[in-house]
């Protein structure tokens, strides 16, 4: 069975911390599909796809930030169509070792979707397929059914001090 | 002045954030330096350097575990070998936008290394260059010299309940 890996927290590199992962399972010759919910920027990690075959990234956000406290239908539609294509990834014929859900967290703590369809999801992954979701706010239920959670504890963070974020660093 | 960045805690992740923001670097066609303290082992991220032509990794460790509550003279040799390497890398003509020490502070809390080491390092961080430095128990001083800190927190772990380290997942 695969492992179900969450990073979860208020503090910088969970997302980081799922793209650094994948490089290691592309290091192994293994491959990777990332599935974006709420982000649609050309971040440096999604330029750098064409440097690695083994890497797939599918964004399901668009340019501008989602209004987490009140989104728009069409934000929401987006979120159900990130679930629907994983489940697709899940059970098509290219599957691949290492399943990566960005900020679905997010898009489930914001009603987006439900806490439910994770778990849903989850109860189908593939005995050879690895899963990791990101996002602050994970759902007790998924905590409870991960089988790894690390917590992002945001300790000191600059750009809370009103720095503006940047190239590399931020995106 | 660059960005100090220190990812610690006993959670599973920093080494992995670091990567991810390498390759947030990396995908803005920027360069990166990754020394790794401790380490010596052919990873996942070690074997994808040919794939980044703007990523290098320096391995100072073995292929074998330092036992950290009596650390080798060779082992704290090869620690300080690192330290002078990363000055070499700040000091010299290629300076890369982001360089990493991964694991420093291991090295630092096992005394192969001085925690004031790390902090004269930073003294003479250039400009324009970002540093990250990983590893469990980051020393006090260098926490508050930092500008951004995250603490991974092992909330939990399926290989600290005797599950095997995976290929991909660990390494």
């Amino acid at each position: 069975m695969g492992v179900v890996c969450v990073y979860t927290g208020n503090g910088k590199g969970k997302t980081s911390a799922a793209f650094g992962m994948a490089l290691r399972f592309l290091g192994h010759g293994k491959r990777v599909v990332v599935i974006q919910f709420l982000k649609g920027t050309k971040t440096g990690e999604f330029m750098l796809k064409k440097n690695l075959p083994g890497l797939d990234i599918v964004q399901f956000g668009t340019e501008n930030f989602v209004d987490l406290k009140n989104p728009s239908k069409e934000d929401k539609q987006r979120a159900i169509e990130a679930l629907m294509y994983a489940k697709k990834i899940m059970t098509g014929a290219y599957r691949p070792d290492l399943l990566i859900l960005d900020e679905a967290n997010v898009a489930a703590s914001a009603g987006m979707i439900d806490d439910t369809d994770l778990l849903d999801l989850i109860s189908e992954l593939p005995e050879e397929m690895n899963l990791v979701i990101t996002g602050r706010g994970a759902g007790e239920k998924l905590l409870e059914r991960a089988d790894l959670v690390t917590e992002m504890k945001d300790v000191k963070h600059p750009f809370s001090k009103g720095r503006k974020a940047e190239e590399g660093l931020e995106y």
